[in-house]
């Protein structure tokens, strides 16, 4: 429960240090990072380093009971490095270099830059190894921001065919697996593969999810050279490296397992400019959305199953995304509540003060570029003190499991098969589902151990091993309950479709197949109806024409058209335990619809439907009520609560926290 | 009267060819189509050859009484290949090479590509020459596919110049011809004259339209090589290419010549999304549009004025438009008659099963992935045994030209004026009215002999020669009843403005000249009114005042602004014939009122305006009633009608088929 | 009081030159421009001049009684020249080279280009210098059309290291200036900075904006070497160059310091379409939009301060703009009447006649392609007429100034912090509403000496130094009145913020500073209130949250969000004069609201806000009243008046001209 910032002091006048550190001292925060991009001034020209004034600064973090968190500057060689070993640089398919000039101008694989960068972490680690001050490192930056996971230079495609080899063993076990008889596309040797470059039409949907694999594990090699120098230098600092929101090219559970904490850098009202689908509403231009934030937290927690940090903070307004609102009253200090009620631990705003040069000149600090405190360092201060009030809270024990993970995500991504079919969107509609009835959700990897979760649910597992279909059938069959989205069990792990109908290993646990599926727009008419009653729902995007064997059809299409009457999701009892097959992208009461009966079904506490914008979220004995809309609501809960912060009316942007668990039997109005 | 199906026996084990080829003969296919893409198959490394699963391939299927078409593989060319002789790729403008990994990644110029072409064909023609199951082949599939017509390379710079050198015999008269002059793009030699690459401004138009009509020829060339190969092999088996749907870069007519047999590749749900103006509807979306197809039909017909072939048909939903709903049901069994009723021999669909690897998994096929029917193969059976039962139609016999050319669409496309501006478009709305009349229409170019029809339509006949210009007069001084649309006798052959005023060497013929031309966004107004009379008509895009000299106003504009009042539409009577020129581009209501007139003074039949989506066509002594829309229609033919196929009732996506011809006088209401 | 016309004799045949002279005579021109784009005819081949036709050109042009305009033909180097130096060709941040095949296809850091043009230009200026019938020259045609002033070639880049030694003398100063600190950005030498090149994320803004001075100063240098060679030949003849409308990367007051007579290029139908925010309306497509020309008149009137040229003024319909709908009925005499208003001295019509070859066929002239006159050829003699018959007017004196510059649009271009910020429709709303008020604009560079106006407008003055606050200051204490639009007083001129709160150096004068700023989209709440009253008007876009210390606060949020009450609009007596800061950008109403006290601070006479499309323009003696739309007008004058041209009611794209000025308490009406 701990608050910190972000610190650039190379960027000040050394007189002005002992200022701003006293400051930070004064709103109570804990963890300075500092030494982000830092390159250029620890060494300005090759061997010759300057790292004193590093020194200085962590000396007077310590001197006011706060500790600093490094990091490794490996996010932007300098101009000096690039310009000696050039190999180094990105190219893009069609053989573009990335130039310096900005960040992130370094191939994960260039041989070159492994050294460089041992170099440079090996000189830091060296120095502070035995710093009291120094708690942890973070691994570079953001790693993959500006689409740089992905590289087509010939460092990797060569360790591409060195990949590719190690995994397949023999080009005939590669043309076999993906399948490449397709358009001749099969290979004589390994060095007849090459990373996906310019092509008349589209790549081979297998060779496109390898190179998405390989690329992701580029990084993954990338940052465990960094972690295996810092743990070696000082197996007690913890290491971390901050991953990014709805970030689609790297693999951030593969990442975590070398880690020992895990961080991300959140922006509340950029995110729902620039990777939420439509157009933002005026509540979420000025808090963002919490359920946007809230797949971010419980993802990023369930990596290590262990608390998280934010590492950055949105502080106020930001340069990057398309328009730049201030963010409602309070907002700042809404975000830091609503991640520790998701399992943070700690919460470190970007950036102190507002930088005078380069490309960040339009993102606010917690002080203006005067010096002088700015909204973000008000709220920032509020929240670190309500937060230190709070005795710390267990780690957030979710009942139910939302399964993701990345190569559904880039097999979907290559193969959308609509222009509207984005696989976080499908995400979000069931877990907002979930989120709105007050229930904790763990969002893991489909090769999580699921017996400790009360509900499983899983949109879109498009691509299914034996392995895991088997697993999910002793999941039932023990008595869990879940609940599959649309597109689920279509591709083997290679992503070649089986020969068996959709969905595959699945259909004995479903208890029915995948006669057809089809994608929709919007223009078409796409209502389900109950198969017993008359209530209907939208759904959008896509839709399955069901088959049911031993499953009860729950739903069927009630269109006019060619699917009318056909089935649309369907019920099937295993054993202990129930399954839901639902072969529709469902709107918020079609999801709402599924959901309820499950947490009925798996015993799981519930409230009734919240509003959009209000949250509910119970860590430990404490329950968080967050309001990221500009509406005041009425919380009726079952029993009698006590307040440690607000009250039973949250306004505008505001939190309060129970002493104990309230969602169950919760009711919410909206007041005047 | 056949049907047939596209088969890939390499992706499916040899033990389950026998099932497959049964089925094919249950469902009454007589065609079968096979070795598309196949290279790396035929010739796994270089000289060493598999054919022997072919073999098998062709026998099975000449065992059950079906006849095999193949493909020359050479749309495919393998890694070992393309690794070997990199020079064979395509190159972008800007120098891009369009590598190895999906397909059609050769030039047509190269050399080295058609040594390697000639090698793999001449193989295969030696194997198959005395083969009783071979019926033909088709040469590579698709030709340009992705946009490949138009490449950049150094040998397509070569070829070029060598194209230019043997049309206009020397440079001078090149600089003459395409007047260099302006931008002092005047050459000195050959040797300077390069294929357009990436250049500050827009090129010259008339350069543009030269690379556009050797890239075409390029490709003609190519198909000769291997036409040649086949037919030195066997003269008795047949040649076709399979073109496609509305394709902009590669002139149908020319690659025809070479060949005996034309034929393309149908799909009409993906068609309506991506190559038709608008938002397609909801009928649209599950069963396509009639005219979109019937315009291609028409002019695959036209072009070797002999009955064509569908070699794909869409067999139920496919991967590649934006959206892939299902098919409406009995939409593959209407496309079959559809195109029989336009003049097709044969239809075959696209794919016999769908394919569990690469890129097309998304592609249904007649089989599901598990091999079971789907619901392709259901309809195919059935449109199988329909047309079985038809005795074999006569050629269709269409009264009606409409003047299409590939020189003009290049003209227009490189300076269409206007951003609405399609010159397909623009004939849909001349061939959808003849074809809401019930007229049956052949889709030629200009140079075919005009002789034998009634009456012709030309819209946009953009670059006009003394020649055509005669031809035309001749035409309509005989009799011919002739109807312009707008932008007509611009330019000259070389894609340069004539300095006498438009429509140039036919401002005699239609009696009347262009005084101003502009384009118009939608929202200015854009009315038209009988210069007799009240009547009003809307036009889009496109607007020319015309002067009458011998001809009289028929149409004048009516709206507030500078054209109020001046001359849209005349006609002028020549001899025996009319002619009609029309400088506006016709909404539905307009084109119907210039149409029908001009099929009365023809004399030509027709039936009361049709309904959207309802088509009826004539071919020898029968009439196809096709259904494209989801409602149900009441024919009310002049005399009595003995149904051979379905009655005067035709519901959703059905067909009616009378013995005899109905059109004339027919007239349709919508039945509840 | 002139016109005049662009011709091509090269493109016609010689015995068609006296035709055309006598009817340019006869039509009242009396300049004719020449030689444009001719490099290939005058040098066929190097070092082969054939210059015989331009001499008998200009003889018979002589002949008449005209002057010819000569332009040197850089904008257009020959093949044959660019195959042998193929190093002067443009590069693409990408390194693609931009090709010959339409124009300004060369670079002006390159010493090869730079040889060819002293070389070319010597030749004219040699044969011409003694010539009485030329008038003058225009330099190369529209330097920086089709994007070409920023090139990335390795001559740019090799001045680009120069340029910035000669700026920043040591590779320290330069890091200190831009702020290289961020993002290890830092140089450790001259040699190691390169022009901005392709990079993962955005650039360093300092480097950009370095970059966007580097490249214009690259033509204001080539353009000074051609105006060197043309002075050094004759002093005698005028130098000019024609710019083009709101044109972005070019520094036009910069070029226009070594030029004797600045024009420009004038498409008003054009320029609403493709450089004018929103959708154009039917008047706009008809007949352009006044204050969106007048702003370009205004600008380049003010940058010698001396009557400028229109030198190429469309003629009727064009072939660049997205649609070419035919001008109004007058237009093409009503531009030329606007452009005298606003201290045109010359209107030269582009072209003479419709060129029948080459990418602008589709281009009006004077005359059509058959030579007959066009809709322009009687415009431009009436307006040839009408201007002749009025004595020649004084140069425009205008009261008010708008401060506008080009190191604040490429600041702001690269960092606009919202989709929808353009710095040149932010100038519009201030310009439409001095123009509605019947009031004279200066457009003028910060620079510039401001004693002489009444009142100065500066909207987002974004980089501001100390030298620039002190003037502004002084102009406000001597009695000057000041309003200042938002985004002003931001940065330094490196680019870089300020320590000091906006509007940093400016905060004093402002008496106010800004708390906050936001960008914001459409859709949120976006309106103030009147400090003192109830009057609420609009904003868009950006919003300042003003902390007023010595200032009054005049305008304040009006919305239920984060900055409701906030002040927005401060006004600050300062000394003799008052300064008012607006920190939003303004709707109409609102601009109308600040601009009209400040006029009556001021003592600047204005009349009733004047109706779109209906603009008043005093120049000397005379008033033009000039009507861009399809409406007609009454105008009630204060006292009578003397119509010269027309009267009172003035029709659609009509012209009336007063003697004497009738601005001051001028109404108007709409006629039905
Ligand atoms: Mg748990
Ligand atoms: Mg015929
Ligand atoms: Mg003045
Ligand atoms: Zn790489
Ligand atoms: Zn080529
Ligand atoms: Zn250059």
């Amino acid at each position: 429960m701990r608050t910190g910032v972000c610190y650039f002091p190379e960027h000040w006048p050394r007189e002005r240090w002992e200022t701003d550190v006293e400051q930070m001292a004064e709103a109570g925060l804990e963890y300075v990072r500092m030494a982000e991009f830092s390159w250029a001034v620890l060494e300005p020209e090759r061997g010759e380093f300057d790292v004193e004034w590093l020194d200085e600064a962590i000396e007077l973090i310590g001197d006011h009971g706060m500790q600093a968190v490094l990091c490794t500057p490996t996010a932007t060689p300098p101009k000096w490095l690039v310009d000696e070993r050039p190999e180094i640089r990105q190219e893009e398919p069609d053989g573009t270099v990335r130039e310096h000039g900005s960040r992130r101008h370094y191939c994960f694989n260039s041989a070159a830059y492994r050294e460089e960068t041992e170099r440079i972490v090996t000189k830091l680690t060296e120095r502070y190894a035995d710093n009291p001050h120094v708690a942890g490192w973070q691994t570079d930056n953001e790693f993959g921001c500006h689409r740089t996971v992905r590289c087509y230079c010939d460092d990797c495609a060569a360790a591409f065919r060195e990949w590719l080899a190690e995994k397949y063993g023999s080009i005939e076990a590669l043309n076999e697996a993906w399948g490449n008889t397709f358009w001749s596309q099969r290979y004589t040797s390994f060095e007849e593969v090459d990373p996906p470059g310019p092509t008349p039409a589209e790549h081979h949907p297998s060779r496109l999810l390898d190179y998405a694999r390989f690329s992701s594990d580029s990084v993954v090699d990338y940052n465990r050279l960094q972690v295996d120098l810092l743990n070696e230098a000082n197996p007690d600092w913890f290491v971390t490296h901050n991953f990014m929101g709805r970030f689609p090219t790297l693999d951030a559970y593969a990442v975590s397992e070398d880690l020992d904490l895990v961080s991300w850098d959140s922006y509340p009202t950029g995110f729902v400019q620039d990777r939420l689908e439509g157009e933002p509403t005026s509540d979420q231009l000025r808090a963002g959305d919490p359920d946007q934030l809230g797949i971010d937290h419980d993802l990023y927690r369930a990596a290590l199953d262990r608390p998280f940090w934010v590492m950055e903070q949105q502080p106020g307004d930001v340069n990057w995304p398309p328009h730049c609102p201030q963010p409602g009253e309070g907002a700042m200090r809404l975000w830091a509540h609503h991640a520790t009620a998701h399992g943070a631990d700690a919460v470190l705003y970007f950036r102190w003060r507002r930088c005078l040069e380069g490309q960040e000149q339009y993102h606010a600090g917690l002080r203006k570029q005067d010096g002088s405190p700015d909204r973000g360092y008000h709220d920032a201060s509020q929240a670190g003190a309500e937060l230190a009030a709070i005795e710390d809270a267990d780690h957030v024990d979710a009942p139910v499991a939302l399964l993701f993970d990345y190569d559904n995500l880039w097999a979907l991504d290559e193969q959308p098969h609509a222009p509207d079919f984005d696989y976080w969107s499908l995400l979000d509609a069931f877990y907002g589902a979930l989120r709105a009835r007050g229930v904790q959700v763990d969002v893991v990897h489909p090769k999580t151990d699921l017996a400790g979760y009360d509900a499983v649910v899983a949109p879109a597992l498009h691509l299914v091993t034996d392995g895991l279909a088997n697993r999910l059938t002793d999941y039932v069959e023990t008595g869990g309950e879940l609940l599959f989205g649309p597109r689920t069990g279509v591709k083997d792990e290679y992503n070649k479709l089986r020969p068996a109908p959709q969905p595959g290993p699945l259909a004995d646990l479903v208890g029915a197949s995948v006669d057809q599926h089809e994608s929709v727009p919007a223009h078409l008419e796409t209502r389900v109806r109950r198969a017993d009653g008359d209530e209907t729902y939208g759904f959008r995007t896509w839709a399955e024409w069901l088959e049911a064997d031993a499953a009860t059809p729950l739903l069927e299409y009630d269109t006019g058209g060619v699917e009318a009457g056909r089935t649309a999701v369907v019920e099937n009892d295993v054993r202990e335990g129930t399954v839901v097959y639902c072969g529709v992208w469902p709107d918020a009461d079609l999801a709402d619809a599924l959901v309820r009966p499950l947490l009925e079904r798996a015993d799981v506490p519930y409230c009734d439907r919240l509003p959009e914008g209000l949250r509910v979220g119970e860590r430990g004995d404490y329950t968080w009520v967050t309001n990221f809309s500009s509406d005041r609501f009425g919380l009726d809960p079952d029993a009698d609560v006590e307040w440690l912060l607000g009250d039973a009316a949250v306004g505008a942007y505001d939190v309060a926290i129970a002493d104990g668990r309230i969602v169950d039997g919760l009711s919410v109005e909206r007041l005047e």
